[in-house]
């Protein structure tokens, strides 16, 4: 079997697999942070020249911010043609003082019976795009070639909102056209049992902004008879919950649908410990749509939420001022068949119904998208299931994301792709945070992982 | 006469009595803020200076906080003995960008027949209390000595809640006992009818922070499951109120009375313009309790007013972030007999058994003061309005104050000594906002009253 000679080189050249990752986690690729402009070059040069050397046909391709690194081998004519996407670049690695390493020298920890790999990006993403990389390089060192067509796609600016991606897409969207995404920028769902990320949340973003008088008012000389738009903006958000949790703005769940029963047993039978998920940031109680599982407030259903608020004196001290303005910044997450915009428009009529005399409200927006849901089933996500549960020797959990993964939706919209997400990260990786880490297993691991389904892939239905 | 004579001196000389005024305006004495420290010593010096210059008996006095400026000239033996209060602290400047000109720097500008003076403290308080200064100085160029005794104490913490005043007073009481307090930081009623403040609103400040998670949390990956502490606080707030505008929280309105009638028909006689009031800084319609006047709205009823709130993100774009905490300052003004401590006691309480599990709220005290209600007749009161109506020609009105002038009810209590209070600020003069400002007419017939005052206490009855 080519794919079993496959699997033990992977093993067998583990410490050749783990240099070339140091060698990329050595460079500083810091996107949001203008000073880092060569380290990025560095970092995609660096990529290029690995995905040349295993003879892939791979260029920096310049954009209007970070470059992109655009790779193709199309040399098999049969199965599905793939698009594998990953990230460069890094946050960057405040406070530093917190690192018990320096964070672009990167080494082997080994704690209890794991080995982890500690640098800024281990897990985020460079080492989870190199356990994709390492497969391809394995399958070309054994076989000579790659069990199906591969390009890759690797961004410079996923960190700092991926300014590029968009135009970028566009203006390739031919040359990247291809039958099914991958993406490796997710999690395990623990140490044993590996996950396919097949729902993500949508998001709307909202500011408002409640005005009243004219000016700040001395609450002494004016309170009583002057309207305070603090009051007015706490009205407006204590009323978009009802007491069960549910959204209270009307329409809110329109294209909203209850779980397959099917799903959310699987998802009732993962075990989740939703206990330990509260406890570790200091809570004991779901605070969300009462009857739902903690599961599925995250992952399935929508929600609303205040980011920030402020109005009047925010200083020391106090200040006895009936305040001219208060402010919100408010969030969507949606999910289904929600309309991101339908979604805002019915916000705004909210506020508004809820304005009383003499207040005004102004609106802006930030950014929205829309929730995506992958088939349950289908022939790509079938094999991919059965290539994990092989390497893993445990059924892949079908899982949500309430956050959201924008180049999902970008390579939808504009590609007409869809997505498997599939990483092999740990919820304890410490991504965008200090010692940020990787397990080797992770990393040996997501190399089989992706070596089992590139051949799943192939394989005639 | 010599009151006469007296007069003309401040009418001639009113042009270096502005360039001191402008001398006190230019100190940036913003208690609050502990950056200003510095500045405030500099102010309570210079007043000192002044005081010594015109032959007082003038010390800075040190607190815990910042001082004191106390002055005495007790060379005359017959007539009632005064004591005069003021405070040389501002408010701090907050929203810089909204003034036209920068806030300690005073100029004059000139608004139809109105001069102004526009600066930080124009009005509250600097230019208030040197209408005093200047009476007695003038009286002093003239006939080399003062109508009655007279002792000043000037404060350096009144905009950030007087922590060392009490203590001052008491252990100052011997020193500072007098006959009658002078209170110099009140309205006219407008701008050709004077007024002596009779009622004052108490005041109850009070900040209260809400917690829940242990660390600002990602509102995709916990959004739904955890607990919002700005939705708790937006909870709370919009619980203060009833539709009707009466302030929720159980037992508030203990010690309330509705207004003598014959009050309410000495108000009503005014002809207070609502309309005009409420206009002039962008409103139409009153918010308060329905069914009373504005002027019962603001002088005669108990309030709740949010002061200001903040949480979560509030810099620019946008963070999607459930943050571990919210915080809001709220405070109370009150009337008749409502108990500061009681009101406190109540609103906590309110405030607990409107929390959720997993929020902790804490609450810290800023400044309590009982309302006060002077008698509305008596010689040193009949004497005064006498004096402003020869100055004014007009009758005084007697109203009350919806601000709290905490100080008169401290040296009610430990000095027992009974307040005047005589201002001469208009309701436009913006104090707390930007562009304050005080009228030239304000400033000269401030001090003329004064010197009016002052010869009207020394007669026999």
């Amino acid at each position: 079997m080519m794919l079993d000679q496959v699997l033990t080189h992977i093993d067998h050249n583990l410490q050749a697999s783990l240099d070339r990752l140091f060698a990329l986690l050595r460079i500083e690729s810091i996107s949001t942070d203008p000073a880092y402009r060569p380290n990025m070059l560095e970092a995609a040069d660096w990529l290029t020249g690995e995905l040349v050397g295993i003879g892939f046909d791979a260029a920096v391709r310049p954009t209007d911010g970070h470059p992109m690194v655009v790779a193709h081998d199309r040399d098999v004519e049969t199965g599905p043609h793939v698009l594998f996407y990953g990230h460069y670049d890094v946050q960057p690695v405040d406070p530093l003082g917190e690192w018990n390493s320096p964070p672009f020298e990167p080494r082997i920890v080994t704690v209890g019976s794991a080995d982890q790999i500690v640098a800024r990006g281990a897990s985020d993403d460079k080492g989870q795009l190199m356990t994709f990389v390492e497969a391809c390089r394995a399958w070309k060192a054994v076989t000579g070639g790659l069990p199906v067509r591969v390009s890759m796609l690797f961004e410079g600016e996923e960190e700092s909102g991926s300014p590029s991606l968009i135009p970028f897409l566009t203006a390739n969207a031919e040359e990247l056209k291809a039958d099914i995404a991958l993406v490796c920028d997710t999690d395990m769902w623990d140490r044993d049992r590996p996950a396919i990320t097949v729902m993500l949340r949508g998001l709307v973003g909202e500011e408002i902004v409640v005005t009243a008088a004219d000016r700040d008012l001395h609450s002494g000389l004016y309170g009583g008879a002057a309207r305070n738009p603090v009051h007015v903006l706490a009205d407006i958000l204590a009323h978009l919950h009802d007491g069960d949790g549910q959204v209270m703005v009307p329409g809110f769940y329109d294209g909203v649908e209850d779980l397959p029963s099917d799903v959310k047993a699987m998802w009732d039978s993962l075990g989740f410990d939703s206990k330990g998920f509260l406890g570790s940031v200091g809570l004991s109680v779901p605070a969300g749509e009462t009857g739902r599982s903690v599961l599925e407030q995250i992952w399935a259903r929508p929600t609303c939420e205040v980011n920030g608020i402020t109005g009047g004196y925010t200083g020391e001290g106090f200040k006895t001022v009936i305040p001219a303005r208060a402010s919100a910044k408010v969030s969507f997450r949606l999910v289904g068949d929600q309309q991101p915009d339908q979604v805002r428009d019915n916000f705004r009529a909210f506020v508004r119904s809820h304005l009383p005399a003499d207040c005004r409200v102004d609106f802006s927006e930030h950014g929205t998208s829309p929730a995506l849901r992958l088939p349950f089933e289908g022939a790509y996500l079938r094999r991919v299931r059965t290539a994990l549960k092989d390497e893993w020797d445990a059924t892949p959990a079908l899982v949500g994301s309430g956050g959201s993964i924008p180049v999902v939706g970008d390579m939808k919209r504009i590609l007409d792709l869809d997505s498997l997400m599939v990483g092999f990260a740990l919820d304890d990786n410490r991504i965008h945070s200090p010692n940020e880490k990787y397990d080797v297993s992770s990393f040996n691991g997501g190399i089989r992982s992706w070596a089992r389904i590139l051949a799943a892939l192939a394989e005639q239905e």
